[in-house]
């Protein structure tokens, strides 16, 4: 049998962190004796507890101190983290330890040092000359670099909620199901939007070419003119439909007037993408105008933040795609950084892949009309995201007339 | 080897009558043989075709028969139909003709009777006296009365399609799936619930408790004060929620105005049917001042005709929900006829309960953010309807915005 | 600001019981202050805690008062329930306490009386000469039934989840995605059924159409063959279906052995339903030898209570089908008494009238392609549900493999 | 008004593809006149058809004729296909033809010759010297390469059906819903795997994640060691989560034995692509022993060509996936050549990818439990394929149950 004490400092009831901890104790047949408990009695006096954990063996006691560790447990007389140097470029130290995407400190030479670039499910770095502490993905390691392994010396910060406040990214927030209203929580999100907006914070916006077949593109154009967009994720297939309906007037040929597939329709994105291909790029088929309105004109016009990042399934594809995975995760990491809110918007993939970017602080909006996709964006870890089940069409006409005024 | 003439008239080529015809023979492993066939040139002139249809016994070629008979196939030298006498009220001849939902003739005395009360899956009655030919459904029918048998003297007229129109309803459309654009259908449907409006039409509402669920109730309240509802299905939930909104402000414990959930909101919709029982119905209830508005409210100050059907789902139920099925359906029916346009919004019970009572020529809009149950409502043979996967509050709030000016 | 005490007992940490007592204080901007807790050490030592709980008002604290109490919490010092008298057949008094479907007692002078018959969203009577409390759905109370209101006198006894054992029915069990192993589950639901029938427990079957249709009919046959059905709740889809599967080989006109629709077939149900109308039922259509196989054939030859509750889609219906919804109720309220496993199979109607009615007790198992249907049925409440989003002909086969031998 | 006349040989009533052609021609609001037409009396005697088209332009004409062309229909008198010369590589002339994935001749010198490697949306190129036509995508063509423009001289070959065969890879079949019986289809597709295998023929598996997530990786397992499986297409997740149920007994860190998470598990697969990486790859990792069982090690073991193409979600990545999505097109391009039957299972993006590629006449099997994904996959065109809406683990068990004597 082997023991630990840990301790929980700050709202760990109301943002049930308190309750978390213990339940991940007994679904680990692990126990726990609380030593001490104090609860704070106003909405903003913060809470304090410390326990015992114990466990069957040591090496059960120290997988669990490493899980209640990611819920925000300081392990009592924490050493320093302990770190492994990397021996073979993009190869971690076996018991390397992946962060989670929450706020995160590594105490070293006895100082707790925050955690530079969080993200999930990457290494954390220890630069000793600096004293700095920094994310790191496995590929991007070189032979020498400080990784910490172990659980020992690291503290997470879970996202907390006072009694006091309660916003519309709350905490653990379900996804909205279509059957609730979401005419209030399109409100809410064009006021934080104006908000972030207002204290010059970035909007990131991820987008699945349904955006362009349903017709929302003039949408998110107008969106990008009222300044409300500073960084755009998608693929191939947006630029290409994007630039299919400047050029035709269709979407994957059907036109946008009408809803009517038009003759020899079914090519027109094939011409749009090669068209782009012979200018040498989307920026060269703006400024020659060949593409004169939607999402991309407005992105150009507007010096917003364009990664379009590929995939398998591309025809062509336009030059601007960036065709190398490792390139475009790099290239998507770097325009992530400051982002304040981010709208996914009919895009699995490229939803997948920036929720996988994104630190949890991040207010995150996603919509579709597939719950599936929704409950998968949504609900990663314990991040301040709003899921709506809804048309993506239909949503964006009602938020851009919440902003448009 | 059995064979019969069939003849075919009108669009049959416009309408892809003739392509059904031969593909349903091929499907039979039976042959044809074409013996005439003129194809209209015009857009208006109708084509005609004759052919011999080969199967290898005459019982497969009755029932070969009998399918390309519904599809508007005319077996020539029909005899006049045959009917067998009902035995045991509420039971059929064994070998009943079973309807589609499609107009349909009965040759009566060597004359074609159009059958009235079309509707699918029932048998049709003749009575002698008055040459007259209606539909019954099978527990309806006594003693004496006089059932068409087998296929001989039955002639279905398909939906015709001409190539010089077509407008949103039209024939064999798919349904609209999330991925095009919904604005233009939805001015469409806009245009042609005016037009209904205009030429003194009935259109027709069934609802699901989600129309509650989400507020889009005040855009159907609305719609009922435009003018543009004459018929209203639904069953016990939306009449127990909307009075729930109209006398606490919330539906299904959750606040409306705020999407927030109340203190013992779980409560509010059985004080609600309790409240309407103890004054004994919903018309005492807006009389007195209990429910002061919402789709309830309008409907009973605007005549809408209200049928509530119940299921064994159900709370209470309220008083003016029918508890008999039987009942219910025949209610239904009396009240179906003569719609001109309807429109099943998040509803999938009700719903498929009046697609099988409405006949096919009834313009039909269907909308659910399910596309199953889009798929499973708008898919019912060759029906003008229109099917739309989208959210039924974003929906009918687009809708309203058409028709309001 | 009003305040007063309430106390916790039993496996309230295990069970998540205390923090969702806390987080539901909190929801309501209403504060606790911890007066005294006691958190069993062992597995299987209960826990204990006492705390003030605050509003800003007297009718905050009692509506919060009445949501803590559902969760478990005992109100100290509660007086007896209080009662009102009913004056109106099928109308309850305004302030009615509305029942949850978790074992509950009720103080009654002096003494905690348990309730019998439990279920959801019903109201309780008290018998003060038998000392006996009991519920009652809205409906069925009579004048002069001393019906509970408000929230004192009530105790509600949660679900518990001790650190000791965990099956598979676990508390506040997730649904079992389609991106987790079925075999598993399916392994445990077999051994869970075996158990039952092994004590004598009734098992209940909630069968949709899509059992027939798929074929998944012979693998229900099998299991009522096997003994492990006595109660099966169904509509007239069901029965209609598997008795054209018995007399045609066809579930809607699709032959169930080739997959390829027949002749005719869209006919077949109809012709099924008027053959057993003509008997003048199901019994009478086994005994006659029209119907030789399947559910229907098997259930009634097993003495399987068989409660077919009908609904507004219904053609025909068979004589068997009950047709007033009341009374269909109170037959599957009646038949749920006492059923130890309940299996929900690709039925939504069903389903969710069953739901209404079974106690939280009941182990219960939900099946269905449409996570949006699991979703529905599993997570209503603390129940001991399994939600599994699989194709439920492939599951029935795996199910019927482990039972078999 | 421009004319002109067009022909159809072959099974052109069948296949249905005279009806399409005249749905073709009324939708573009032009006209048609049959000048002959010969309908082919015994179920082997293919038909003719001639007939003048006529439209309101010379432009619209030539459009309309491109899409009949496609649908099969030979245009009277066609010319020598004309061809452009590529003056920039990667770009194509604007008017090139773009093809479908049907069989497609091109003539040339007037002489019709087959185009090799046909597949979807891609431009075809003529050798003079040779006098070979055959595919190449937008990015590969290079300056000097003379690519087909226009619609002349180009034949397309759509999928027959003749009366005598229906089998069940059949034309224009529909998904197959899960509420249809899927015991008899999938015999079916395992008699079709036989008799692929029988014949020497190469099967292709396309992998998703929840293959490996519900244990279904044994099955896969299976069928590569019973000689089934020739190709497998996947990504990056599933041979991080088949080498992390190799290594750890895991997958996304649920234990596969017992369906429960376990410690620290969610960091599993990255240990496992770390461990991949230290070594170099996945053939490395199978030789030390490190990865035992699963699809890769068997996929290795017996030869399988793996192609592993890489998207933006991907962690690590494992050396042997592919970055980058043009390298990774013509690495799957070059193994689906020959490809006799395919299987997509639970797969989206590599699904879509691979149809893109695969020519209609590969007999190709969709399974997916959303119904949305089946729809996607299974509707490209005229392909021969068959999608069923059910659960992947439980459709691999059956079939490998039909395969394994």
């Amino acid at each position: 049998m082997a023991s630990h004490e840990i301790e929980l400092h700050g709202h760990i009831i109301d943002s049930l962190i308190l309750p978390r901890i213990w339940d991940t104790i007994m679904r680990a047949s692990a126990t726990f004796q609380v030593q001490e408990m104090h609860i704070g009695v106003s909405a903003t006096e913060p809470s304090h507890a410390r326990m015992t954990v114990s466990a069957a063996t040591q090496a059960a006691l120290d997988d669990l101190l490493g899980d209640l560790e990611q819920l925000g447990a300081e392990i009592v007389g924490a050493p320093d983290a302990q770190t492994h140097v990397v021996e073979q470029d993009g190869v971690l130290p076996d018991d390397f330890y992946a962060t989670t995407n929450l706020p995160t400190d590594v105490r070293v030479a006895g100082e707790w040092l925050p955690v530079a670039d969080i993200e999930m499910d990457v290494a954390i770095i220890i630069d000793p000359a600096t004293l700095a502490a920094r994310c790191l993905p496995m590929h991007q390691v070189r032979v020498g670099d400080a990784v910490v392994v172990g659980h020992g010396g690291i503290r997470v910060h879970p996202l907390e909620r006072t009694r006091a406040t309660e916003d519309v990214f709350s905490f653990m927030q379900n996804s909205v199901s279509s059957e609730r209203s979401k005419g209030l929580v399109i409100a809410d999100i064009a006021r934080e939007m104006r908000a972030a907006h207002g204290r010059g914070g970035k909007i990131l916006l991820v987008l699945g070419p349904a955006v362009v077949h349903t017709g929302a593109r003039r949408y998110v154009a107008e969106l990008i003119a009222l300044g409300y967009v500073q960084v755009i994720f998608a693929g191939n297939a947006v630029a290409a439909h994007d630039t299919e309906a400047a050029m035709f007037g269709t979407s994957l040929g059907v036109d946008l007037q009408t809803g009517d597939p038009v003759q020899d329709g079914h090519r027109h994105h094939l011409r749009a993408i090669n068209a782009v291909r012979r200018l040498g790029g989307l920026r060269a088929a703006v400024a020659a105008g060949v593409v004169t309105e939607g999402i991309i004109a407005e992105a150009i016009r507007h010096d917003v933040e364009l990664v379009l990042a590929g995939s398998i399934r591309d025809d062509g594809p336009i030059p601007d795609v960036i065709t190398d995975m490792i390139v475009a995760q790099e290239r998507m990491r770097a325009a992530a950084r400051g982002v304040d809110v981010a709208l996914m918007l009919a895009s699995m993939l490229h939803g997948i892949a920036t929720g996988n970017l994104l630190p949890a602080t991040v207010r995150t909006v996603v919509v579709d009309i597939n719950p599936a996709v929704v409950t998968k964006l949504a609900d990663r870890g314990t991040t301040q995201a709003i899921g709506l089940v809804t048309d993506t069409e239909l949503f964006l006409r009602e938020l851009v007339e919440h902003l448009r005024d």
